[in-house]
């Protein structure tokens, strides 16, 4: 048990599965973290923001030690731990949280003011979010544990559902939060761009809220297909037709009551043309010519402060070309930011449990062994339409 | 079309169709009323809460025209009508609202200023309610239609879901309110007392929420086995064991998220003995003991000012014994009143359209002649587990 | 520092000044609370829920530490500590929350599901509240610091506006709950039942939250006096002039926006002979009277689930008859329950410390030392205008 | 009574105050418009966004009649309207609104879907906004005057106020409407870009929400001097300190709760030299920056799709180099458009007449006669820290 394995990042297109330390209960300052425990990891996936740092569009060091979505097993609490013990099943919010600041107090605990000392909000494996280790590994360390983490009820029933309890750590949680954010309810016509998982759990998340319709955008056709396939109406951008054109034969109408960006900064042009070249500001411009007046955007996808990688100048440094007068006209509202998962997790949970949703169909949930992640990584990178999720003890597959 | 033939209250147990005048642009006052329309009636309801008049638990005149769930097709629009004409068709909100008072432009439309001289709140064919002619009949005067009026978007459409269309006057609103004020959203477990057609619209509302699960629960065995052939969880109010144990027995705890009363005054006990008699505060006090600690009670069921025909003295002039210590002490909160159905009944019918909600299946829609009213009316208030459907022109009966 | 003295409850009508022990960080079952800190208490105020337990109204057992408004200077702090040190100054709310439990994640900390056996929710020196030794006391224990404490951010301020900060803990953030929960805001018409210490708060909290007009009534000429005097409307409910009168009165329309009970379960009649006589509903019933449709009631003041020294039966039960379907006529919605006091103190801190608010002066603050806190609870309980502030050490009285 | 005369748009830079036809019950589209009032004007103010017609920034036509912030006396009422007689003293909201479409029945008023062809919302005396005929006149016609119109309840105490009355049509709402949507409320801190007459309005509404502390920034010594006058703290943004700095030596850090954008796309740049050069994302940018995470912007300042006259190809068809990605690091939320004046104008009144807020002297109201309106146009766009109000009749003078 004092052995560890993890993949890591190498430098822009690589990772691989290494030999790391068997976490111990110490903050990334090195300060004792008894608050905390260690859990032999069960399910852990891989993220789409991971990509941003795997291909390098990132400050991200070689060594990091990647993954911030973990699913585990309680195998060591620290002394100050109160409410869980060993064998506990839990599900970890991406986002470290101290449970103690004003942020996490009012419940955004997306940006937490004490577990990263650069700037607000703190995640596992992830550049800038704090140094805290990440979890696509056999073992990993979470601290603040009886605020962090949310445990299953029961055992045998967690490792029936393990492939969809996989998705609380984040994907699903945020596809939500940019649900709820949009507004959208029972009865909403909703676009969400982008058909990547995140895109995905969205529009997952719009149908448990109740909408009336959900249509997914994407340039990708493998990924246009799989959405069509678990229930949702699609736009195909490659398309020479217009994302408002498109919406009108769907609806009768060229606008929609919320709108959900699940692309971010790393988003192409529509169109033809448009399909191959970066152009930032696209998601967030062609949202707000196809919501409605008084409609709300939610942008669960990622924008950065630094895009070192990126084509000009201005968006090397965040700043993007967006018609905000078309927003303003229309009395727009933007909601941004990294989702606070404990807000939504335990709700969803009961979901899952119940058998409300289905989201590892949804977002395409395929289970690979840890050794596996570098073609996870790949094959994800190259637009399956998959989530890859990690299985590093092989517990997963057994009880498949 | 200068005949018209309506439901009329005789004597308390007696309804009777007669012939009355055809409607006329004037409201109860007598005053002229271009801003309505005279609609054709396609479906109307018969509603629980024309039961308490037709069982002479209210001080309803004689001679009242009843009906108040009305779904129907323009006729003839008055003057200053801008938005209908002729040929469109439409539902009726239950309550009449004027849109112009402070309650309306703030979207409680269920206590209008103006409609109703003796108080906040009108509607059709009810005592006490303003003295608008009820709907039950071949045709009807609605006023402010521009306002009050929901237009289907698509006439061969809307005759196809005509069955799940009728219950957006009163009964799906007035369900679903009860299920968003009692706080429900996904993954929440939901308690609604009552399985009549208002308790199962509460039902089917709190699921298309996204509810884990939702438990109805009643005395009366036809009822529970609808509400269990629906999908819905139920507890058997006539059985021994508590009702927190029948809970306990389904979620493995005691308390439900959110609860709502779908019952209303003429409420009766529990328990096997208890299920004979009346009491009418027996739902609350359940509510709050089977109620988790800060949450909220939605009461879409009706309680009265005046009961003269109550049990005791206290209930005749609308008090009750409860057991409010208990609901403080657990941080509840209690939402009561009239629904405003405009506030929902658009994003209803989306939901409807899209099929995101099966609700005439749901309440058990029987859509009967007009003249057999005084049948539907027995049969109802013996219990059947229908939601009884006048089609005053045989044109449900043609579309089916 | 190893010696202690508190005021503890003997019998009905009386208390005490005792020496009691020194604190330990231990939980009620003598369990390590090493998350918790010694507070040196800098001032503790007498409560008028703590007059309920002294009129001999609760079950409270002699022997009990009064005490649950605390504001103090941080000793000692466990080992697990990490954001307070010693001299730290702080406001703690008197409820005793976990912070890791799901009330306390979704800011219901009144209702914490974890530091109480026997209920949801726990506080200080209170009868069935989970056996927190009280603060009206030298020296006390604070469980789960870092969750629970409001520090000031700086010491020297913090003396001087210790007086309007002793507020924080409990009086403040209650009567704001009054006024939020009853939907006060900008131009709000609000009518506060109860010039107590709570009717006061909610007034000013009222008053703060841009209501434009704020009344308050009372059968108590002292406390309508001074709520006058600091600037409030008054209605005096001896008089036979009804409510809904004076409110008409004062107002030209006799409803208002908002109401607050700040009055609870041991309420008096209205009227000239009413007011000598217990009728615990009658606040309830009056509020459903003079508040407009739609509007909604904060209710503050404390009901009780048992209350053995009640007038009749069903008061003992803490059951009251109330006219519920006045309340439903009128749309209206009710809101129960212990303050979450951390939702609202840090805002309130900031209004205190910019001097939006002066809620010592609109109280009637009363420093009094340790040994006269018998007299404070005898000349509260008479209806003294006054809020009594214990001042164990002698610092306020030295800082003013 | 069939003369009228008015404010007119000649060519950038050139008002002149010339004849127009009386009005008549009549739409832009020459419609009938029974629903309609004409309204002696009483008063009606010279509006920031008046300027960017005037100084040429928009396609505004020449002959356009101009005003849309209105107060007046009914004068005639058409056939249709229910609440309103002559001599009723009333606010017009400077958004038209029909009262009957989605979005109005949404509270939206903003943008009502009915009043213009060309988009989603319409006002009085403004390019595209629909036609309507402006109110810098004698005589004004109001449509959907029910729905529209808020009447003051005394007309004695309304001339008295007046003042303070004429700035609900439209600047005290959206300096509101800016604080509301940023979050303000009881013990926030708030910064205000621009010291105009919209950000001393939402300075005002900040104070009567309960900020604990109010910052307006501006480059203008004359408004800046005024608001410290008023009460405000300040920044100066032509100093060469930055804005956050500035930020940090009131508050002690340098950021705030929340944000208001009272400026709009005719922004300039920060510092000494950046005062003198048009920079239209400085404001959102330098906001993004001075908020703290999870904080919210409210932005009233007005943004346009088209900007013929912009220094930049982009700026030109409303796009602006945004920093999106800075927003996303904090996890801001932004809320833009129209304010709807109808949610919040009754409010605002009843805020007034008790005397909660004296807007009049905060914005620095002076009345003008008709006459001088192109002077007040003059003065306005020079800098002055004035908001004009013109009195037609003479009738301000004359109460004075």
């Amino acid at each position: 048990m004092s052995t560890n394995r993890a993949v890591v990042y190498l430098r822009p297109g690589q990772v691989e599965v290494q030999s790391i330390p068997f976490p111990k209960l110490l903050d990334p300052l090195g300060r004792s973290a008894e608050h905390g425990v260690i859990l032999r990891v069960l399910s852990t996936n891989i993220c789409g923001s991971d990509q941003h740092m795997v291909r390098g569009r990132t400050t991200a060091p070689a060594g990091l030690v990647l993954g911030h979505e973990i699913t585990g097993e309680v195998l060591e609490a620290g002394r100050d731990v109160e409410t869980l013990k060993p064998g506990d099943m839990v599900s970890v919010p991406f986002n470290v949280a101290c449970g103690r600041c004003r942020s996490c107090k009012e419940q955004n605990t997306g940006v937490c003011l004490s577990v990263n000392p650069a700037r607000a909000g703190g995640a596992y494996g992830y550049v800038d979010m704090g140094g805290w280790i990440g979890g696509q590994a056999e073992y990993v360390m979470v601290p603040y544990a009886d605020f962090n983490l949310l445990k299953f009820p029961d055992r045998a029933q967690a490792m029936e559902k393990i492939r969809d309890l996989t998705c609380l750590s984040d994907i699903l949680p945020t596809g939500y939060h940019g649900a709820v954010t949009a507004g959208v309810g029972p009865g909403s016509t909703v676009y969400v761009a982008g058909a990547g998982p995140v895109g995905l759990a969205a529009a997952a998340s719009a149908r448990l809220l109740g909408a009336a319709v959900v249509i997914v955008g994407d340039v990708n056709p493998a990924r246009l297909e799989h959405a069509r396939k678990v229930g949702f109406e699609t736009t195909d951008l490659s398309r020479d037709a217009t994302l408002a054109e498109q919406i009108g034969q769907i609806l009768g109408t060229p606008e929609v009551d919320s709108a959900i960006d699940a692309v971010g900064f790393e988003a192409r042009g529509h169109g033809h043309a448009g399909a191959q070249v970066e152009a930032p500001a696209t998601v967030l411009n062609a949202l707000m010519e196809i919501t409605r007046a008084a409609g709300r955007i939610g942008i669960p996808g990622l924008y950065v402060t630094q895009d070192p990688g990126a084509a000009d100048k201005a968006a090397q440094h965040g700043a993007l070309s967006i018609r905000f007068g078309l927003g303003w006209a229309k009395s727009h509202s933007f909601f941004t930011g990294q989702t606070p998962v404990m807000k939504y997790n335990r709700a969803l949970m009961q979901a899952i449990l119940w058998e409300r949703i289905r989201i590892a169909d949804v977002v395409g949930v395929q289970v690979i062994p840890l050794d596996e992640a570098p073609t996870g990584y790949a094959e994800f990178d190259a637009g399956a339409p998959k989530k890859f999720v990690i299985d590093p003890h092989g517990l997963l597959a057994q009880a498949a």
